[in-house]
């Protein structure tokens, strides 16, 4: 059931960038990942090694963290596998929406509960579930040894997937993740179409009540960066929601604003590095 | 004359990327370029900095190296401009080609002297002299250090701008170039349209020809970097005429080949770090 197909591979840095295919079961579609694997751990068959889950934004699919994050000089550096899968199934699905905000390139990381999306938006189970064992049945990538990052809605997805999932990863962080999906006009129309009107459905989806509650707590720390001249700021990402959740907690939160960055992949560029070297610390 | 408009920046890692449009005399249409200005030139206002030109391959707009190449880390700390101009004029032309390989996106860096090319395919004299005017009119670019590289139809591009125009450029590098523009499929397609069947208008824009004849002799050091991947290394690429040309003309010819790489940006940002560094090290 985890086998997958191998689109193709380009080699770069010390390592090696795979383009794969598989069948999730959650989504009942072929998923589309990205997955660079360091030449040391290919060498080193005994021993798999520490991965990084990267969740990407809005309209994004595997290829815009692929092409413009800058991420393997650092991986390949660090002996870091790091997988990008898709944001939302893809072609032959129920359902879409053509405002980039819902259906595909949209999925937020939700197990969708409502018709017509409930088929094909399973992301939260294809992301801890069906991609780990495509990963791990198929790489040399330690299932003790798991990281999760992301962007926006992405970050929204590592945050509330790694304290929904404690167990199954050990590091998070975010680039301008949404802190409060269920505050926020994007989180509040993706959550209403994929989970209904009872906000009380939301609840687990929101990163900053899941970090006022505690969940954050097995993190040492949580590392964001947050660009200030980022256009979506105020309206949708409300950074100031996780300090607060934070503080509330006790939870140790890594809070990095940057004057004049902005939401693009240009920002992410400038400081992946930092992300990259912070999980790997984590993962030893 | 040389004013251009700032259609849109982006701050990344200690520097700025702007995205400009300006008015070509050569090409009779607007071109969009992207300028890479590092803080540290911005703040010397009184020393303008060492620019690098990069020169895209077939089917390029400006985007692709600025989103995929990797170079601005490098070139924020080593203090370069990077200038990433487009292959050919775009929109309003008088003639184009849906092959890929002729009309836009495909320029070939030449002067077109043939019917329907001419009105608007001026490349060479749009790099060597508009855009140079354009962009030392506006960011703080040194006249006096400037280098050029490309890849693939771009790496023709560099050496051939190079070795035809010594006084405008101090360094020069390529990946993956197309070493014999008159001998290869590409470049016999587009030099027949844009110059004509007389073989002879065709000598200034081959590069083994000319680094044969000793052009390349201004330049202490060419280095080209070139996978062994490549699936046009055969047919189009051809490096080993650039390797005999330097050996008859007594150049010094840095030529590495690299197991595995291939022909995409995934390769150039593998080995964009080392010719930021052979640049800064040449322009000072």
């Amino acid at each position: 059931m985890y086998s997958v197909d191998f689109v193709a591979q380009h080699r770069l840095y010390d390592g090696i960038l795979y383009f794969i295919r598989h069948d999730s079961p959650a989504t009942q579609t072929p998923m589309s990942v990205s997955v660079f694997v360091p030449d040391v751990a290919e060498k080193r068959t005994d021993a798999p090694f520490a991965t990084l889950y990267w969740l990407s934004g809005l309209t994004c699919s595997a290829n815009n963290f692929t092409e413009k994050a800058g991420a393997y000089r650092k991986a390949a550096e660090r002996g870091l596998v790091i997988v990008a899968p898709d944001t939302s199934p893809r072609g032959a699905v129920a359902a879409d929406d053509d405002s980039g905000e819902l259906g595909q390139g949209a999925g937020f990381y939700v197990d969708a509960t409502q018709a017509p999306w409930k088929p094909n938006y399973q992301m939260e189970t294809y992301i801890t579930h069906d991609l780990i064992e495509a990963i791990e049945a198929n790489f040399p990538s330690d299932p003790k040894r798991r990281g999760i990052f992301g962007h926006s809605m992405g970050g929204h997805g590592a945050l509330t997937l790694a304290m929904n999932h404690p167990h199954l990863y050990r590091s998070v962080s975010a680039f301008s993740p949404i802190a409060s999906s269920s505050r926020a006009p994007w989180g509040q129309k993706a959550l209403a179409a994929y989970l209904g009107q009872d906000h009380t459905a939301w609840e687990p989806y929101d990163a900053a009540l899941l970090l006022s509650q505690g969940k954050g707590l097995p993190f040492d720390t949580i590392l964001i960066d947050q660009g200030l001249s980022d256009p979506y700021l105020e309206a949708h990402l409300m950074p100031d929601l996780l300090e607060q959740a934070a503080a509330t907690a006790g939870q140790k939160l890594m809070m990095r604003y940057h004057e004049g960055y902005d939401h693009s992949y240009y920002f992410i560029q400038s400081f992946i590095d930092d992300h990259i070297s912070f999980h790997a610390e984590r993962l030893g």
